[in-house]
């Protein structure tokens, strides 16, 4: 069978602890897998005062997937890690879709009253190498009362409309084929236009996808009240940023939810990761739940072309989450690691 | 008594039905009231081409304070009234607080699962003349696959000092005394890190007041997975709108949300409107709850130093609520402005 070269990124915090179960998931399903694996984050930057060497990108760019656990630890400065490694990696590796589930597994408690597994299936489109991430800004007279802070938000036709057709794509193969933007097209006005007519000139070629559109703040309201309404979202990077934690918070919590950093025209890796971040307060302790990660080699798994191996581990994971029901807590991130790949291994 | 100077902008959609409501349950107080009503909105521009001639905005600065229903119609492009409207007056009349609470009445229902009032009981501080509302930014090379569109955020310390300063005294006067500030510091740098030595500079003057962070994105899990955290937030312009929408979807929907655009020094009339939006679908219908407008002239009411009236007019809405309750549908707008406003007459 073929051998899948992996870059292993555990990272900081619970990353190491919940990237151990994902491989453990990967292993059961007898694959070929060649791992490298890479200690980078806040433990590195301490010792050498770097975040990724130049070096160090390009050995990972010989893989044909990346592994990340999380980036982010609160010995170092906000942004360095998340900039310097976790950003870098997207931009560096053209990660321009980054494709976020938000599902409600059946028996998953979500904090919605009266909202059932099939009311929460959606797909967020996320643009992932543009936008307000671009990096763009700068500051004058730093520290004193006429200091000036700027963000720039750089949105290309190019990217956008990559992104966008990605997810009419994506739309189409699914039973609903809908496809909502979500952006905020009333205040960010030259943006939001790019996004709104790129929308409109791709939905031509897509004529059985129905399209709507909906400010990013109606949309967080849509989750809560009506998450239903939604089937694949396509948005900027950081309204999918944001977005797309609240969908973890509705579909029962960040421990489940899944991501991953794509390029799809293969020309670099693509990364696949947890939403969640490092949690540095419950770090070592056996306590993460590797679920989220479990999902992202389900993720992975499609990106290299091994659905029949996705859909194993993407089974095994629900039949987890009906068996462990109300059972959670008394098990260690080790243990559910066990569980998942006893299933996956059948 | 003191006649109070009121500008009334009814504007677009259900907003005259809300703002009529809002108008008799401030009669019913007993006031001195001079309205001057100003018919802005979708069917001006239609008529006159202009959305905010310069000779009017003149005449609404005469005003003590302006009450505003809703601004956007389908027939007019997204945008142009949004920002020649309603941005235009916030900024112009330097509304640099943005202020919404959001409040859990006992009696409403919430979309989530097992969250009592007293969970919910926070006041959102919304900067109001920056960030990304700025309207700065441009397009070139529009409509060829080369074209850039860019958005800037513009932040001054100026701005976010005020704001900032605002909310502590805010937090400073409430019981709980907490100040989070939201933002995406790890991302937006320039922009997060002067919001940063900001908070950390003011929170000098106030030791008493509880200080925390937390990046928005997490923001948006916790209002539902556990809202009780937030006591008052500082946030900026666009964040700020986005979990204020989330907010009132989780304190029960959009149908009580307040806000006030305040211009604390008083140079210029400050501005309430619910934060909901024009509705066209149910225009003219008699369906819109009037509360939130009702709530927003509580808000007018504070800024004009008569709190008993404020005191008045909100407790009211608390127990027309407990009363109506599972009986909401029936009522038509004019029927709850009519339940209120007799309640406040007492
Ligand atoms: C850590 C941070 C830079 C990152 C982001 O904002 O993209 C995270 O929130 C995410 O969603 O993957
Ligand atoms: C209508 C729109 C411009 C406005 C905003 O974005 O501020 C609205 O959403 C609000 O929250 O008052």
């Amino acid at each position: 069978s073929r051998s899948i070269r992996l870059a292993v990124v555990p990272g900081d915090g619970i990353g190491p602890e919940v990237v151990a179960e994902g491989l453990k998931v990967l292993d059961a399903l007898g694959l070929t897998i060649e791992q490298t694996v890479y200690e980078l984050g806040a433990a590195y930057w301490h010792k050498t005062g770097e975040v990724l060497p130049d070096a160090t990108l390009e050995e990972i760019r010989g893989h044909d997937a990346i592994l990340l656990g999380a980036v982010g630890d609160p010995s170092v400065p906000s942004g360095v890690l998340e900039r310097g490694l976790l950003l870098k990696l997207r931009f560096e590796l053209d990660h321009y879709i980054n494709l976020r589930p938000v599902r409600l597994y059946p028996g998953v408690g979500t904090p919605l009253a009266g909202v059932r597994p099939e009311d929460i299936d959606m797909m967020v489109v996320r643009e992932g190498t543009e936008g307000l991430y671009a990096g763009a800004g700068g500051v004058l007279r730093k520290g004193t009362p006429q200091e000036i802070a700027t963000q720039e938000s750089i949105n290309t036709a190019f990217g956008v409309e990559r992104t966008v057709r990605y997810a009419f794509e994506l739309a189409a193969r699914r039973p609903r084929k809908k496809l909502t933007l979500v952006h905020k097209n009333n205040v960010l006005v030259y943006a939001g236009d790019l996004w709104s007519r790129t929308v409109d000139a791709v939905a031509k070629e897509f004529t059985d996808v129905d399209v709507d559109y909906c400010h990013v703040d109606a949309a967080t309201m849509y989750f809560v009240s009506q998450p239903a309404r939604f089937d694949v979202i396509v948005t900027d990077n950081l309204f999918g940023d944001i977005i797309t934690d609240l969908g973890a918070a509705v579909a029962g919590g960040i421990g489940l939810a899944a991501s991953g950093n794509l390029n799809p025209s293969g020309a670099a890796p693509s990364m696949f990761e947890p939403v969640h971040g490092s949690a540095p307060d419950i770090a070592g302790q056996g306590k993460a739940d590797p679920t989220a990660t479990v999902l992202s080699v389900a993720l992975l798994l499609d990106h290299l072309g091994l659905a029949d191996e996705a859909r194993r581990v993407e089974q095994a994971v629900a039949d987890d989450i009906i068996e462990r029901q109300g059972a959670w807590a008394a098990r260690s991130t080790r243990e559910a690691g066990d569980d998942i790949a006893e299933r996956v291994a059948g």
